[in-house]
């Protein structure tokens, strides 16, 4: 059997000391100012290697100072089979370099569909030429269709040692609308949601040594106070923690999510991050050497949380 | 401005009179006796192209006979940027073919994220040697994340002239512990998600010449009581309606959504089609010859819906 995802994921945390980890989401006209593409490059496979390139340097810059990266697989996926192509290429190098990676794919379908989609992003792949594709290790789950649609992704991660976080409750403006829909005893969709997820996250053979399961949740940093209860019913879950930065959740909000130790939740930044060398404050420090800013940032990003959890202690 | 996607879709609903469309889902174990692929070939790039082979073969056989295709690309993303490839091939091929194309991705984020998918899968992309990479007409869409998450598919389909189908009401078993969760009026979780596409779809640019939106709803033909509410309030609504067939939802079930003159529903058929070469009512009328046993599954099914049609009338 290989080791239980939960244990290396509260490993890994442990490793790097904290719960931070950076969200891969490049957009070509960001980041074309400081990759060295061509000029006025508009093709396909151009634009899909600058982002490539980019990516690979945000890994190098990663590596040593977080326990994993979440990858956002549309922002491959606009550059079709090219940017899949450098989607796996990123994770292979992410893993090569000892970090956990997240493939942000919010994929969710029911039977054969959905093992298809599991087996794509969760099993490590025989290809041509004899040589292994690297899959992730964990993998974004949109949970809309029920159990039937969760389980197929749970168990192919079981099987290989890898993880699921299944959409509970997102930091977006708009998602109230949907996942704060209340039943007439007050239990909201997203509570509904998170109830079937740990139906099946708590079953022992999904809970690791640390007593925490391969079967996680998203839950959005926007919203501390609603989702609190949360995370005093569901003790063995990993919660994935997107908004923190750019989309307005502060390190205080986000660190709730953590236990003491720093496990229990992965708190996300990717746009204050990866985007640093556009920000007035890096700029003035370390000028064009756009990575040093982006490693400024991690850095920085790194210490808020590290604060805030002294103070929540 | 490109034509209305809904009024390009009742042409070729009125064309082909039937509301019949053929759902691609090759699994590669299933269809290798049929295709000449080398023996025990299990390499990614081998199966992928196996899997290409069939859809190709399908589209042709498809193309005189209904009015559109639904591929879904967990078939082909399970093969990687190989399968991912072969997907676009399929599109292209289709489309030369005069079939409309139902890109069955079912994606579903926010923001950047969900516009990089819309452009990824419903705009024509320039590609390396000035060719253009052709996108389907429409894709289905997961809603969890509300307004945010719907929006930017919606504008990006209208801009091109194509169409989005919105998961409403799934026809898998579990879909109910979910998308029936009933408010304290009794409201369902999918009667909520419906009103929200709904918003979105009846905007007088959404709505084509035909007085039917581009912005569509996914409800599964296995539960047409449940559903029937939908169709009375939503009248600019195309429904996609999976279940027909191997899922178990019958001709009489399915008819039900459509209007007298065929339109309003697009009546989903995949496996009872595209594997009918393993039906023995098949095999003994045409023995080996698998695409005929395809090709007659579909002329079946096309007037089992005629005849369900006109007990209705």
């Amino acid at each position: 059997m290989p080791t239980h995802f939960s244990d290396r994921l509260c490993e890994a945390v442990r490793e790097k000391a904290t719960p931070l980890i950076i969200g891969l989401d490049p957009v070509y006209e960001r980041i074309k100012p400081v990759i060295n593409a061509e000029n006025d490059i508009t093709a396909l496979s151009a634009e899909a290697n600058a982002v490539y390139k980019f990516g690979s340097q945000i890994i190098n810059i990663a590596a040593p100072l977080v326990p994993a990266i979440k990858i956002n697989i549309a922002f491959f996926e606009k550059y079709l089979w090219k940017g899949i192509e450098a989607y796996y290429n990123l994770i292979a190098e992410a893993k090569e370099l000892g970090l956990m990676v997240i493939g942000d794919i919010k994929r969710g379908d029911i039977g054969h569909s959905a093992a298809a989609y599991a087996a794509a992003h969760l099993a490590d792949i025989q290809r041509d030429e004899l040589e292994e594709v690297v899959s992730c290790d964990a993998v974004t789950v949109n949970g809309y269709t029920g159990l039937d649609g969760i389980q197929p992704f749970a168990q192919q991660a079981l099987s290989g040692g890898k993880g699921i976080f299944v959409l509970v409750r997102t930091s977006n403006p708009s998602a109230a609308e949907i996942q704060d829909f209340s039943d007439k005893d007050g239990q909201k969709m997203y509570e509904k949601v998170a109830e079937i997820v740990n139906n099946i996250a708590e079953n022992s053979e999904y809970v690791g040594k640390n007593g925490y399961s391969c079967v996680g949740m998203v839950v959005g940093g926007t919203s501390p106070d609603t989702t609190s209860a949360l995370r005093q019913k569901y003790d063995k879950i990993w919660f994935l923690v997107p908004g923190f930065g750019a989309q307005g959740a502060g390190a205080v909000d986000c660190i709730r999510f953590c236990k003491p130790d720093g496990t229990r939740a992965l708190i996300n930044a990717s746009r204050s991050i990866i985007y640093a060398f556009e920000r007035e404050e890096y700029k003035k420090q370390f000028g064009d050497d756009w990575k040093r800013c982006v490693e400024q940032a991690v850095i920085d990003a790194k210490m808020l949380l590290s604060n805030a959890m002294q103070d929540k202690l």
